[in-house]
């Protein structure tokens, strides 16, 4: 696709993002309250429910599924600045692996009934064919953010334009919920530099230690975030709501473009998305800055150990339903989530109403009270 | 079956309940380090599969399925003293809405692929025989534990022996993984009173809103706790610690000594079983003060809304899956829980070593270091 394609299908996509069905949610509300349950027992999960049945614009909300991961892989020149203890060719070795169905996300996803598609968006080796791999490839990893630029303003437009693709893809082939992954090497930094650019907060508070590195690597990471927003002039969050798409050239990678796209592509076409953890939300920000509604219909999977990801999560006003400080990515957190996002929708379909059951309703707790007037022989109490 | 053979019954699966296997712990521990994922990086997951691998004797452990769910029911002679807005009822309403599977644990259990069985411990309605049901009431209700005890000793061993039993049931039929349940207006009383007593903790930090109700219901089920365990001698921990089952028919219900008994029975059998709300916590403390062993093999499925919750798993020592403020009760917690504890298991059975799938392992931070060095023109740098 030449460029100017690949930015009027971003136009057009974000215009497709409409607000939640705001009758669709309030019959949501109103059923979640004749349900055989007392009302909020269910805690955080029954917002999910009424902000799918916005989404789908009818209640009961389609329940959410089939099921699509969509791992997007990259690499980053930033890995040049020693801000990750493995080497790069690791992203190619876990597409690999993923394709062979041998890592944590395959696993998971077995076990929640998702498919698996691996989109190359930009591993730096050359990926061989292979069923469940997309080539997509936009360029072979980013340049070094403290030298320059990610991506030009062209591999930005590209990257989102992939995601918006494959979103669609998906849709096309029968998915009805889209779940979040990544994988590349040192994608954590990038994340903390797109995290740091859309929240205002200073790098010592969103970077934080990956998949694992001591305090001096620690130290460098957070230094060559300050270094890359320092030389973008992303120090300030308005620079970066200005031009989501320069921001995202700036300082991000090409599974985040990809990641934005994705949530776009699905909010466009009113399909739930799960979101995984830190890298998604780096992208999701992105998203959001160019389209401020494209996260009501998501769900965030997990709150991930990533300092930066409980940052994003408040910016965005979202409440990650999985919390047991995972920091392994792949989709991994949003596929832990998947169940209890059809779970809570489960209920809409299938739980009986207080009519219908013949259950009783609560009482006012005045009578409660009555209850407990002691009991004494006076007929007349 | 006449009072001592419940009590031989009790003794004997006490004895069964032996200490996790270290050796099995420990491969397990090594493989995790063996798998294509950082170390640690399934954050409260990866303490599962080991604890699971210690339960039955080898590495990887059996998945934990096929799964079921044991909803114990009974009533409560306390709720005539006004701490609840439902009226009693409701229980055995709500059995049968279980059996007709219209409930929320229903449709968890039809979203994980658990089966359903509901227990009648002590309803005090008498109910009509259906399938799914196991009627085994060992009263009708308990009495009000303001007034004497909650249960005779023989009650008391009774319910734990029924308990026991269904485990037995459940597995013999098949199951691999337990899941508790309970449905009981009124039960977070007799759950504060019981975790008050056994954690020493005082009654107005252990005893919450139940399903909701206001704030002078909540004063006055507060009052109610302190006067049972004032009246039974309960205000001090040794006690409890010193008679579990004393404490059990004192201030507890005919569910919360079922499930003790369930929870002791799965651990003698050396199947897991995944704990739900404050209901069974309070449960798992009368099961530890009999067999401290007998919580090993146990997973905390989520943390209840109540606080009595929070006070038990970390009396236990347990570290929640779910964390959703959820206050259903009806097994629905544990249910959200067990995908995880199933994919965290799974990742043993399915998930490539780094060896086997040629993916490069972690360098020493200092080599990421070397990455860092200013690229300049010396070759010999």
């Amino acid at each position: 696709m030449i460029p100017s394609e690949d930015r009027a299908l971003i136009e057009e996509t974000i215009a497709a993002v409409r607000p939640l069905d705001e009758a669709a949610m309030r019959d949501a509300r109103e059923h979640q309250a004749r349900l055989t349950k007392p009302l909020g027992s269910l805690g955080a999960l029954e917002e999910v429910p009424v902000r799918l049945a916005g989404l789908a614009g009818e209640c009961p909300p389609p329940m959410p599924g089939p099921a699509a991961v969509a791992i997007f892989a990259a690499d980053h020149g930033v890995h040049a600045r020693g801000v990750s203890p493995w080497p790069q060719e690791v992203t190619a070795q876990m597409v690999a692996n993923f394709l062979a169905g041998g890592a944590v996300v395959n696993a998971f996803a077995a076990q929640v009934g998702a498919s698996v598609t691996v989109v190359d968006a930009g591993v730096a080796a050359d990926l061989e064919r292979a069923p469940g791999l997309l080539i997509r490839k936009v360029a072979h990893g980013t340049a070094d953010i403290t030298e320059g630029p990610a991506m030009t303003p062209d591999q930005a437009a590209r990257s989102v334009a992939v995601g918006i693709e494959v979103a669609r893809e998906l849709v096309a082939s029968g998915a009805r919920c889209l779940l979040t992954g990544d994988m590349g090497i040192a994608n954590t930094t990038a994340s903390a530099a797109l995290v740091a650019a859309f929240t205002g907060l200073p790098p010592e508070d969103v970077t934080g230690r990956g998949t694992g590195i001591d305090d001096a690597t620690h130290a460098r990471k957070v230094e060559v975030v300050r270094t890359a927003l320092t030389r973008h002039g992303l120090l300030d969050r308005e620079a970066a709501d200005g031009d989501p798409l320069g921001a995202l050239a700036a300082v991000g990678g090409l599974e985040h473009g990809a990641l934005a796209g994705f949530i776009l592509g699905a909010a466009a076409l009113r399909v739930p998305l799960v979101l995984d953890g830190v890298i998604a939300g780096a992208a999701a920000l992105v998203a959001a800055a160019l389209a401020p509604r494209a996260l009501d219909g998501c769900v965030a999977g997990h709150r991930s150990a990533e300092p930066g990801h409980s940052a994003t999560v408040g910016h965005l006003g979202l409440r990650p339903l999985v919390d047991l400080e995972l920091r392994l990515g792949e989709g991994t957190g949003a596929l832990l989530a998947l169940p209890l996002v059809q779970g809570a929708v489960r209920v809409f379909h299938e739980v009986a109403t207080f009519d219908s059951a013949g259950v009783s309703a609560k009482r006012p707790d005045r009578d409660a009270a009555r209850d407990a007037t002691p009991r004494g022989p006076d007929p007349a109490r």
